[in-house]
């Protein structure tokens, strides 16, 4: 585990409900802190404000034992509600005592419905692997002292002309020799034998392909000979434990180099957690990956390598490299197959990471002789304008409200999040779909979305934002914000109503408005108007949940005909697993980095302007 | 710390004298498990039989405090008076209450006198960097937003035309781009950009020679391109509580892999201590190490690669691999720069290592046109006869009482230790020296060679071994072995008065028998007189404080004029440092590999008459 703070104190017992997962915690400890112990990735507490008592989402609840006393920061942060049901901050609440802890599932960090497809690869793979037959291959004697490896050397020398050929360290160590007849076929990778096997059982070299996001981590398992993707997997990044956002981590980081160092043993744990589900998941061996490709933003990717993150994280956002990283899995610590390569797509620059450059790269924006904008949309919004090929980039800090987070029933896309809402009759009849059909316990992005998209449809919102107090599911009592009841008590899963704040409009409104008006400083920059645009790819997992109707609606997305949007998943995944089969793929991405020119919006002076007008709905 | 056994029950505090260390130990530990807790390379409890209770050499003195009862083999090994004084068998004792105990100078695995200088290496370093001044260099804005090395790959590529430079991870992460002016001095080794210093300021590269040996390694720090030895250090090899020779140590890495991982662990850290030694003790970074390079036996090239060793101690004792090895520190986890590269001196084979490779390399004898004898002495004596170039090597089972094992009163050649001695009329009065002039408490083995000459010489030992009842200092009390008296208990600091048993001239005979046999054999395989040898060439630590005189005297060596002989110190570390500096060298020292022929003496008819003629003296 990384992260994990040692309490001085005596261990006590704690009980974390409902994942029915046990561990030991120093009394003392914050239950935060206790809850690291927890496999992150695959469960714990959400902190996104990195465990400082702002946010109020690490909520969980006593259910029986010993906490410290409730804290000031907590009393302000906890409803009374949630108070009396016994909820605390994980962040403030300290270990006094053996306990059992339920974490509600909104404030669970877990497996999510992950978008990791993406579109296909269409790539040749370039990585050709020699086969040798070697054969009159004899037991050792006094008479004949020559090992395994002796004849195979002598045998290629001579049969093949192949000389100057190294044995890959760990296939020294493993091989047992009497487990070879007289014949045996070795596997040549350049100059390294990296396989020996019995012929005709064959050996397959494999590759991984990893998507470092800020909130996901979504890796694929490839033939590398073959190009077949054999299996994906996703999970959410550890450091979310660190920080929701980037610059939360990057100021994290920044603190000391012990964080430093948590916040790359977190993504290296992170990728490693994902290696380990796809090898052991399909009966293949560690050994057999060869090759590692990472793509990520530009703070995931400094962040990963333990670069300094000074110059990323203040303006002017200057990444401390934008090459190309070719090091071994040995290096950084990940676990492939001993001695195998890992290569980190470049960022081009500031917040445009090596995943933009993937992205471009696998939807074929950097070939298309028209205009197209490419936005994949995530905690980070990377935003390209292509003209007939010229490139121009920009990000956007979109937020998390997309992954629910800040939205007072905003839960990430797990099982019970609302996910599509739909409103009729003037928003009097609420229609919802929930992921796994389960009772709704609150709202992943793709339901936020279409409920905004509704209200704005049904004259509920008006321009400003401001819910119609008047209508009959909004409720405004007086001196609270109002709020539009989407989801009653009865119908529901919690013991509340579920509802869209007014405080909750305005989180989308920031959102879209950092979209919208990314989109449009670009167009400026290059002088087209929105209806010129040919194409529109929309990548990431959200963007393939995401319904364009609603998105257009809300004004995230460009008012244009529907046939000229194409949602295509998570293409940055599909890139990097085109630069991992093929090292032409490798120059194109390379090339892709350095042609794509680089925006700072922050540090355009029409940038405030265009950000006031794109948070305002465009109300019918 | 490797190897430490985890003792379940409570832990107690173990005072460890005369070296002055605390350390932790579970009731129910032995006093060995518990030792283990010690640095084991600076200080320790030697185990030479692997901790059986066979040797009963890891003696150990209660001050005060509990330990276990008195075992059976303890009775056994220990002598009444030994008793008397509470001395016990670490690895029999077990913990059973704080206690303090006391490790005789004698038993202790310390620092010791150790030859490492070795001959000088005459050899042109091709090592080259090439090193490139970067102007113009900006500290970056909005409207320049160019980090350093951004502009500094600009700059290569525009003023130098060097492109795809990779920039070394550990520079990634630990540049502060705030510390450079608007000049640097860019340091490019190969493809690897290695260092950026300020203008003036120069980059040193610097490389690390290891000579692997079962008893000691050797280390030496180089600067790789002026080829400057900058210092030098020895160590014990921290195998040695694994058992302290070869055999036993291979055995215990069969029993299981853990044990393997265990002598694995033992080597690396033992390597990283010397490194670390080297490096902090001249105020280097470990940065600035960018290639190893380890010559060893091919049991230690084995042990510390985690390579299966069982068809190498088993007839016909088949090496793995004889095929060079280039690594990774990363890989087998040394200490080095980070990305640094190790390179291992291929075997010759069976028990003929690189380290006897290195020593033929440094000593030139691949060269030489005539006969020449080259003696490597050490636990393991490798010995090689070149006619005209042509080589033949063989390795002897010379065993560890050089190093003063099994020898009754002998100790490792640290302060104290007699390393000269000589009889004065016919005997009846001793002569002697100790190292660091303190009073005796044992011989090192140039003392007992010399001893063993003396009463050789004088006619106190006949030719089958027998020591001379009637002479005045030979004590042979009934039923008791006879001995010699060397230094009587009132001018030495034990207890008792220091002597020569019949059973340490047996054990002298044996290593002598040992080293005498291969020499004859390997002068009979090619039909070779030992009159005929034009050069002896005697290698290794022991063998350069060892005096030749006494070395002919007792039959070890041949029997030639004095002027023929060379003693060259630690010429395989020399071989090493060659090997690490010039890509020429190590290609020769690869033909030298590949050249030699190697003789298993074990599996040759007339080895076990050749041994037995050996073991007589030749008295005068």
């Amino acid at each position: 585990m990384f992260g994990v703070e040692q309490g001085a104190g005596p261990k006590v017992v704690i009980d974390f409900e409902p994942i029915g997962k046990r561990l030991y915690a120093s009394l003392g400890q914050t239950v935060m802190q206790a809850a690291q112990g927890l496999e992150l990735f695959e469960h714990g507490i959400g902190a996104p404000c990195g465990g400082k008592g702002l946010c109020a989402r690490c909520l969980v609840r006593l259910v029986h034992g010993k906490l410290s006393p409730l804290t000031l920061t907590e009393e302000r942060g906890l409803t009374k509600e949630q108070i009396e049901h016994g909820y605390r901050l994980a962040c403030q609440a300290k270990v006094a005592g053996p306990c059992k802890l339920e974490i509600p599932v909104a404030s669970l960090v877990g497996r999510q419905q992950l978008k990791v497809e993406g579109c296909q690869a269409n790539v040749a793979p370039d990585w050709c692997l020699e086969r040798y037959l070697v054969t009159g291959i004899r037991t050792p004697t006094i008479h004949y002292p020559h090992s395994l490896w002796q004849q195979i050397e002598k045998f290629l020398k001579e049969e093949y002309n192949q000389t100057d050929l190294q044995v890959n360290m760990n296939l020294l160590r493993r091989t047992d020799p009497a487990h070879y007849g007289n014949k045996v076929c070795v596997v040549v990778s350049g100059k390294e034998i990296v396989a020996v096997t019995a012929p005709g059982s064959d050996y397959e070299p494999l590759g991984v392909a990893v998507d470092l996001g800020t909130t996901k981590i979504a890796a694929f398992l490839v033939k590398l000979e073959t190009g077949e993707v054999i299996a994906s997997e996703g999970i959410l990044n550890p450091q979310i434990a660190y920080g929701e956002d980037v610059m939360s981590r990057l100021a994290y980081a920044m603190e000391s180099e012990e964080n430093a160092n948590h916040l790359a043993a977190a993504a290296v744990n992170g990728i490693n957690q994902l290696i380990d589900m796809l090898i052991l998941h399909h009966n293949f061996g560690i050994e057999q990956v060869r090759q590692a490709v990472i793509a990520a933003n530009t703070a995931m990717h400094h962040l990963l390598l333990g670069l300094p993150v000074k110059q990323l994280a203040m303006s002017p956002y200057i990444p401390v490299t934008t090459a190309p990283v070719e090091t071994t899995g040995d290096t950084i610590g990940l676990r492939l197959g001993c001695q195998a390569k890992v290569y980190i797509v470049p960022p081009a620059g500031g917040f445009v990471g090596g995943d933009h450059v993937t992205m471009i790269q696998a939807s074929g924006i950097d070939r298309l002789n028209s205009v197209t904008l490419g936005i994949d949309i995530g905690t980070n919004t990377e935003i390209v304008l292509a003209v007939n090929g010229r490139m121009t980039s920009c990000s956007c800090a979109s937020g998390p409200a997309f992954e629910g987070a800040h939205i007072y029933h905003g839960m990430r896309a797990v099982n019970g999040a609302i996910s599509y809402v739909e409103l009729l009759n003037n928003g009097q009849e609420v229609v919802w779909q929930t992921i796994g059909g389960e009772k709704p316990i609150g709202f992943c992005g793709s339901g936020i979305i279409d409920a905004v998209a509704g209200l704005i449809r049904c004259g509920i919102i008006v321009a400003n934002g401001r819910l119609n107090p008047d209508h009959v599911r909004v409720r405004a009592e007086s001196g609270k914000p109002a709020e539009f009841v989407v989801v009653p008590k009865h119908d529901n899963g919690l013991d509340v109503d579920i509802v869209i704040t007014q405080k909750d409009i305005g989180e989308i409104q920031l959102a879209k408005a950092a979209i919208a008006s990314g989109i449009s400083l670009l167009l400026k920059t290059q002088g087209i108007n929105e209806a010129d645009i040919d194409k529109v790819i929309v990548a990431g997992a959200f963007g393939s949940f995401l319904r364009l109707e609603s998105a257009i609606a809300v004004g995230m997305l460009p008012n244009l005909p529907l046939e000229r949007f194409a949602q295509v998943g998570n293409a940055a995944g599909t890139g990097a697993i085109m630069t991992l089969l093929s090292s032409k793929e490798r120059c194109r991405a390379e090339t892709i980095a350095r042609k794509v020119e680089h925006i700072e919006l922050a540090v355009l002076p029409e940038f405030k302007r265009e950000f006031a007008k794109a948070l305002k709905f465009s109300v019918l």
